[in-house]
């Protein structure tokens, strides 16, 4: 019996980027199916009153997160540059996915995602720019045409509408994984997620 | 060749409950020696303009930690209640704890720290009361009479002075882990911190 597990994330997100490169072998090892669910964190911070990425706020919290991001990205053998600006705009990178994840073939949409968080985490390219999203299409195997999805109106209404979604389900972070109403927060839970999902 | 951690914890700190009772068998599996160093989060949240604990300030975070430390404790077969009140006030904890941490026997300082994590999280007694805490020296095989020290300006002066170097770790939340001024944070990268102090 497999289970499920939606994946929620942020491209601004410096975890998300782990996350978005563990997540496709560890589900397969484990049988469980994975819904990519890209979202707006700007909401979620605002309604906690924060204007920016808590990373920025709370200077050591931050210098932190960028040394463990750099020991982790070792580990996992991924690429590690800082965004300039960070967090970055991701709101154009988020409708254009929803756009990709929706399309053929079924694994371009990932592989979109992916692209993305590699553009911007493992080369400091700007995600907010329609020419760096294109790329990402072409990479991924998908219409570098999908990135004027960006400004689909019906495109537009469905991420609010994942934003409702995010909120009914508590989502306070990126990367959360969610299991049938069940939250796990943080890339540290990735594995401890699936194991739910697994339980049948 | 063997390597040397420290854990910085502070009582009234949920996480570190779990690294209590978790960070003696991985230590000694892997072969590294602790030092258990309490301090108090108090300043470092004033520091970040908080008066609380932020699992009170941001209600969302502060729910999905409750249920996250429901699974994490269960998987480790710890019991666990809410405090009340949250946090508690863990200033003559920690005072008696560094009493307790230079005392004979030398694995009395561990136990004391774990009695008062269980006495609070396991069964949600006062750790501000100084009765609970002689019943967790006694608890570890230390005298109950170590009590008395929180009120020894000596202690006070010691506690004083782990806040500074805690402040000059730059750590800012609790449980913490540092090897040779690599920090570590949270109960889920002690794994990792004793893997980077076993690199020699």
């Amino acid at each position: 019996m497999s289970g499920a597990l939606t994946f929620w994330f942020d491209f601004a997100s410096t975890y998300s980027y782990l996350s978005a490169f563990r997540i496709g072998g560890l589900a397969r090892a484990a049988g469980i199916r994975v819904t990519w669910q890209p979202f707006l964190l700007g909401p979620v911070f605002a309604a906690q009153g924060w204007t920016t990425s808590p990373f920025n706020i709370y200077p050591l919290k931050g210098a932190y997160m960028w040394r463990d991001m750099e020991r982790r990205a070792e580990g996992l053998n991924l690429p590690l540059v800082r965004p300039d600006p960070f967090p970055q705009n991701s709101l154009r990178a988020a409708r254009v996915a929803l756009a990709a994840l929706e399309s053929e073939p079924e694994d371009g949409g990932p592989a979109f995602c992916r692209a993305v968080f590699a553009a911007e985490f493992g080369q400091g390219r700007d995600i907010s720019d329609p020419a760096t999203l294109a790329d990402c299409l072409a990479e991924a195997g998908l219409d570098r045409a999908l990135a004027a999805r960006a400004d689909d109106p019906a495109i537009k209404t469905a991420l609010r509408g994942v934003g409702e979604e995010a909120a009914r389900q508590k989502i306070f972070g990126a990367p959360s994984f969610t299991v049938d109403g069940e939250l796990f927060w943080g890339d540290d839970r990735l594995e401890q997620a699936l194991e739910w999902a697994g339980r049948g």
